[in-house]
């Protein structure tokens, strides 16, 4: 399928995540889903920065974007732009194209409302025509008849549009190359139940859902060809940060023969963190464990650990593919060559 | 700590999953912990294997203590033996215990309510002894300062008491070796979260739950000193069917240097079974997955798998604590010699 055709199919039936609609940011709250399907509008910087923590919206190129448009939103009310910028720097700490977003919209001459939002549309257009492209490269390396297993949710929702690991699952599925998709629920926040299982559904896409512990066996069983993962932060060398729960399946993909794909734009690629263990990792609240929709599922007083991503080394991971060419056996040299596109 | 002075302290605090009291059947109705702390009375073999299918109890040891009491309340009630068998036999396909106890049952001459309530009765006391015991030798191995990661439910709440890997854990806390415990929090029906923290936090056991996910990140940072998981069949061979999640745990364990331990009593042992591959995983129903209490947690009309175990083949696990011995590197010569005392 070509990529105009793609684009074609995207305008027309892709969810948005975000949206500039009358004058307005516009964000599916992700918290609701597949239940309620329900945009919100943010009208300040603070207001798009707690939409970013509470996760109203998640997914590390959509915190990029959101947080480009909330510089927009700052300076159309004339709000302290650099006040701004450092709100929603704060937002979250780990993905890395929430820091580079708002970076590009500092280069921004002059920093005014007209210039801000074109470069907030900018970046989100670019970032869907990233997945289209990278979706390409990564669905190209895959045979007739694979089955992916994919984690959290890098898809649509989480990126302009399209998605990064479900791009690359949407043009497997566009080339007929793919007859199952395994969802990872993704506890706690079950992206992988609301919000891949959601968006895999209305594409007529073959998901089944399983829980994390399900997959090792999976995996044993010898179905599965490749696991296609998104990111939230790549360093210089290739280790990948994203959703707690990758590492150990990266793991235990390579142990079993399954191949490692991680889909991310380059914007994801930060090549000023060396390596993983120079990236934060969110630790967030315990009781994103302990409860479900505010009932308690744990005994009250119980503690839980709850970080949000996890670090996988490179030497885990096949191929990472970005909008400007495969990243194959991720490394300093390899992922340097392809930045330098 | 004795054993006589570990029994002492288990008939005092200890919860009891199964007890006949006032001539009923009485099971704490597993579904509704930590919440609710009820018991429900079974009154005949079929509502007895009702309660095992639909989980009110669950565990291997727990389950054949609970057929054993089914066999002697459909004698009390003049119920025709051999369908209370055959119901009973098809409540759960994997657990053995199950099995060995209406085996057990069976060899009871007479088969009267007084010889069968007796039997079922000291089946059930059996049990408590041999976690004690098992207990006290898988605790054994443990250095001072150690920290276990376990997995759903092997407790005082899946046994007739005290518990497997939960016994050992509760044998290393009061040989005041054991620093920390995790839980994982074991979906779909998140017995870590219900069950396993609740014990321990009932006994001052210092435990933190986490996600699945989480456990792989865990286990690279270093702090993880054992696995300790129950079984609901070992194989003659050593290899071990457990809750759904156990394989990737024990692969990640080995992985990382974490030594991996089996604490099942040997009425788990199954040497009819030749390895995991003869053993039958139960399949469980995809709602287990998509809902929690009733509620949709994914799209309308989404499907899952649902697993109800997983097998670990034996090269993965480092030692097998029995009541009649600690099995280390477990084969088929090692389980044989241990089963032959």
């Amino acid at each position: 399928m070509s990529f105009n055709s793609q684009l074609a199919i995207l305008s027309d039936n892709t969810v948005q995540a975000i949206r500039w609609l009358d004058d307005e940011l516009q964000l599916l709250d992700q918290r609701v889903l597949p239940h309620q399907v329900e945009y919100l509008s943010f009208t300040s910087a603070e207001k798009t920065a707690q939409a970013i923590t509470d996760m109203v919206v998640r997914g590390a190129p959509a915190i990029g974007i959101t947080a480009a448009y909330g510089i927009a939103i700052a300076a159309r009310n004339n709000e302290d732009l650099d006040n701004a910028y450092q709100v929603l720097a704060a937002s979250r700490p780990t993905a890395v194209n929430l820091f580079w977003a708002l970076e590009r919209m500092r280069t921004v001459q002059p920093q005014t409302f007209s210039t801000l939002l074109a470069e907030a549309k900018a970046i989100h257009k670019e970032d869907i025509q990233a997945n289209l492209r990278l979706g390409q490269l990564g669905a190209g390396l895959m045979r007739d008849n694979s089955q992916i297993y994919t984690h959290c949710n890098a898809g649509a929702l989480a990126t302009g549009g399209y998605g990064t690991a479900l791009g690359v699952i949407r043009s497997a599925f566009a080339d007929d190359k793919l007859t199952q998709v395994y969802a990872g629920e993704t506890r706690p926040w079950l992206q992988g139940a609301r919000l891949t299982a959601w968006e895999l559904m209305q594409d007529n896409i073959p998901v089944k859902l399983c829980a994390e512990g399900a997959a090792a066996q999976l995996f044993r069983q010898g179905n599965i060809d490749w696991l296609v993962v998104g990111a939230d932060r790549i360093a210089a060398n290739g280790d990948v940060a994203n959703k707690v729960g990758t590492y150990g399946l990266a793991l235990l993909a390579k142990h079993h023969g399954i191949k490692v794909m991680i889909a991310a734009p380059t914007s994801t690629i930060d090549t000023h963190t060396a390596s993983g263990d120079d990236i934060e990792i969110e630790q967030r609240h315990s009781s994103e464990v302990t409860h479900h929709k505010g009932q308690a599922i744990a005994p009250e007083g119980c503690e839980a650990i709850n970080p949000a991503f996890d670090i996988t080394p490179a030497e885990f991971i096949d191929v990472i593919a970005t909008e400007k060419g495969l990243i194959l056996q991720p490394s300093n040299e390899t992922v340097a060559m392809v930045m330098s596109r």
